[in-house]
């Protein structure tokens, strides 16, 4: 079996029509979830594009693998869905974006060379790369946020785009009086991106995987990681008008949230990004272009979908479609996604399995809670690996795939390290205190606010918006004291033992005594005598009694 | 500036005359506490010897660094003292024991080939080898315990001793009518060892650190690791009888500790190990023979000071004396170590700073709660080194030391795995779930049961010999959930993110604007212009209206 492991940046979990949009239409996110599982309640690990992928590609929570935000180096050694699938014979290849940083200082105290392929996939975050582009070429007057090449813009070069950053001027820009209209500008949003259709981001990259697919051979894991509908919020033709100002629902969002807002929350209410989303003009050019991109996934999709079916593909290759995370659209006064409410934390989830063991679940919905780290056993058990619950710390999804109801966690966790963003400097917390921690049962989300602060609590069964943070006030001392054992529990998990599985652990039991490790002997007679043999016999020599003249 | 951290195995907090003990007379440590400080309140993060050790060697907790039990490899690419300390210009050199087991599939999967520096480095923990030399030469049916070679028992051939496990066979056993008595019956306990005392092992690691330091070019940190007073209890003349039963204490036991027992106590308290320490006989017979293991010890420890004042190292040579954990000796009706009373989990923990920023301080005791991970972060303060504490979990001791009384920490942590023991299968606890966390705050001691057990509660301020476990009975709830706090803070702590240092966090901030990543802009005019000036300027092609004829 193959296993295609489709990522958008930024999907939220509700603009897909299978989900219940209203107004957008995804018939080839519906084709999947019509014949395999959507997930309703699947979580991040990490509501920010570095940390949570991390997690998605080691099986770990953010706190395990320690690369907790975008630019934090996952450390070298670090075991990633790449080990594990190789050593089940399965090849792993990336097509698209990881936000992967390497460990440059490990790499060297290791003496790990970047061109070995060894250290090809240290830096690569365990995939092999058939195209690596973390689709964010922003400029400035300290140059490029990301000094990689951009295989894209080589692209756009080849295709006849002027100029050293085609993906800002054309792919990401459209034009007004004959000026760049740029794409970062979300009064530009409405305006139809500066390119040809086929040549944008999406397109680009469907492209590419299915020149992947032509030659790869099975079995192999395909990570196609899409950077859209990530911002810039900015799209071609004729994606660019599809939706329009009604098809924008109202923010979800009310002025009780805002009323002794917990301090860390205002903090991210108070942001230049919050801000702009607060502004409802700002919604009305950006969400329709948020759509317009999405909508172009769908169609891209949909190609994708089709040429595996022509292929036959489809009878033999695992489909998984997520995101990294969602996007707040000024829902909860905030904009882009860092803290836990819905719109953030929660993504879209459809996993289909070809196996006929998965028939009896196909176009069912499961609402099972599920986190971004159980897609790494999920895989590995596909491709026949031996189970690594040592390091893996996600649940193979796959009996739920099978229609049965497994033993399952009791709570997802989410966490978020705010300490390189401004919030962190103006509440004057520590680095190592910028921390939240999420917890949700499936009813109570609890949010700890590391710190000192208190924390937050929302009950989504009669409060499925998230208003009314029910920490504010006295009154459920109970459920708080229930999710903060939750979370203690978490905190205590075995995470790091990573050198020993279960099974060798079993193996070395009593190993020791038939190696002569016998601290409890008082005259041998406590075990068989083959335990002690090497210890009886004529004495070789008998220095005390020569240096002392006989005893 | 040089140091010297000198390890004993399995020595006793309370066995030294500086610390009480009524009859073993130590000089030598005792000299070096005259001139430092004694810490009386210092804790191992895991009472057993390799989990101990590579927390001391790492200053991470045993849950961080994942090297939970004896023969759990230490995963490749973790940072040792020997990284930090040379990154500060001071050498890092192993003089005995370790119990460092190679991350050998770690070292494969990264290709690291163990001939190298780096991966000699990374097979021993940090160190560079002088001499290493694990102690434990036991042979069985199976083969060795250890199967590396033994520079002691290189050594005690070419001193004449005949066959191939001399360690076993001289330094280990006594004679008793021409036949081996081997060491490891406690039996034998009373009977000199059959070899010259200066062959013995302890003389002969001091011999080697002597050998070390003649060379040794400043600056140089040197761990001295004695394989002894651990078993097996066996010692030459003239130590093996400078003790008898008149200076065996009684045991620090209690019939009601045996009353209503937590499981997990009530199942060490039934292994054979237990069993052999409940005998009094037993503990007559060992007891005077550890004294002696001892006894030796501090003799050795005086001919190396002696040596340090000669050749004027004393006053450029930090000095440290510790151990790895103590040994009930019966204490609790328990032998060797694994729980966490006093006689196990605490430890010697002596300083000296040469430095004339100490002299306040000399021959004083602090009764700080340390643990074993401080030592790396003074040993890096002391090194001149950057402060690490995004890897270092410890604290300095040399405010301590300098007479200072910092913010410090309100409990100690420690752990215990007992996956790999019979007690593990015979609870029936699941390989995850067999561990201990002990929480101590200077007066109440928890330890957490993992595996859904109640957890055991002492209050040492009004039951210091820890007979009385609180959890037993209602009526103590407060306090247990305080110290369950205590332990959920620590179980959140910042413990993996390794590769971002706060100095790195706090000089990140602010750097994407600069890069062009500014994904808040409505217009441009939120920010000063020049951080927008490569997204304006003329459209280089306008591919929207070559294709639609103009707009």
């Amino acid at each position: 079996m193959n296993i295609l492991f489709v990522m958008y940046d930024q999907l939220r979990f509700d603009y897909l029509s299978c989900a219940g949009h209203p107004y957008l239409h995804t018939p080839n996110f519906d084709r999947v979830a019509a014949r395999g599982v959507r997930f309703t309640n699947a979580y991040v690990q990490s509501p920010i594009c570095g940390a949570s992928r991390m997690s998605f590609y080691t099986g770990r929570y953010a706190s395990s693998h320690g690369a907790q935000w975008n630019g934090f180096p996952l450390r070298v050694g670090e075991h990633t869905l790449g080990d594990h699938l190789r050593k089940a014979g399965m090849d792993c290849w990336l097509i698209g974006k990881t936000h992967m940083k390497v460990d440059a200082e490990g790499m060297t105290r290791l003496g790990l060379s970047p061109d070995s392929i060894i250290g090809a996939r240290q830096a690569e975050c365990g995939f092999d790369v058939w195209v690596r582009d973390d689709g964010l070429w922003g400029e400035g007057p300290d140059g490029f946020y990301d000094e990689k090449r951009s295989p894209y813009n080589e692209y756009l070069k080849s295709r006849g785009y002027a100029g050293e950053n085609p993906w800002a001027d054309f792919a990401n820009a459209g034009v007004e009086n004959g000026e760049k209209a740029s794409g970062w500008m979300f009064d530009n949003a409405d305006k139809p991106a500066n390119i040809r259709e086929e040549d944008s981001e999406t397109p680009w990259l469907t492209t590419r995987t299915i020149e992947f697919i032509e030659q790869a051979k099975a079995p192999w894991c395909a990570h196609v990681s899409y950077i859209k509908p990530h911002w810039p919020y900015i799209v071609p033709a004729p994606y660019h008008d599809m939706y329009g100002q009604n098809h924008v629902p109202a923010a979800i969002r009310a002025d009780v949230e805002r009323e002794n807002a917990h301090p860390v929350y205002a903090a991210f209410m108070a942001n230049k990004i919050a801000a702009a989303f607060q502004q409802d003009d700002v919604r009305r050019k950006v969400i329709p272009a948020y759509m317009g991109l999405i909508k172009q996934c769908d169609d891209q999709l949909g190609r994708l979908l089709d040429y595996l079916e022509e292929t036959g593909r489809m009878e033999d290759t695992m489909i998984v479609l997520t995101s990294d995370h969602g996007d707040y659209l000024g829902d909860h006064w905030l904009g882009e996604k860092d803290l836990f409410h819905e719109p953030s934390v929660k993504i879209p989830m459809i996993v289909y399995d070809p196996r006929s063991e998965a028939d009896a679940t196909r176009g069912t919905t499961c609402d099972a809670l599920v986190e971004a780290i159980d897609l790494a056993p999920t895989f590995l058990e596909a491709a026949g690996g031996v189970e690594a619950g040592h390091i893996l710390e996600g649940r193979s999804l796959s009996p739920w795939l099978r229609g049965e109801t497994p033993d399952w966690r009791e709570a997802v966790i989410s966490e978020y390290d705010y300490s390189v963003t401004p919030m962190c400097a103006s509440l004057g917390v520590t680095t190592k205190d910028a921390r939240l921690f999420m917890v949700f049962d499936g009813r109570y989300k609890l949010i700890h606010v590391e710190g000192g602060f208190r924390p937050m609590l929302f009950d989504l069964e009669n409060d499925p918006e998230e208003f009314h943070d029910l920490a504010k006030a006295d009154g459920h001392e109970a459920e708080i004291a229930r999710m903060y054992d939750l979370l203690a529990r978490w905190g205590r998990r075995m995470s790091q033992r990573v050198t020993r599985s279960d099974a060798d652990i079993a193996a070395m039991r009593g190993k020791s005594a038939r190696r002569g490790i016998l601290p409890f002997l008082k005259d041998g007679s406590e075990v068989p005598e083959e335990l002690t043999e090497a210890y009886r016999g004529p004495a070789l020599q008998d220095h005390v009694s020569s240096e002392k003249g006989g005893r």
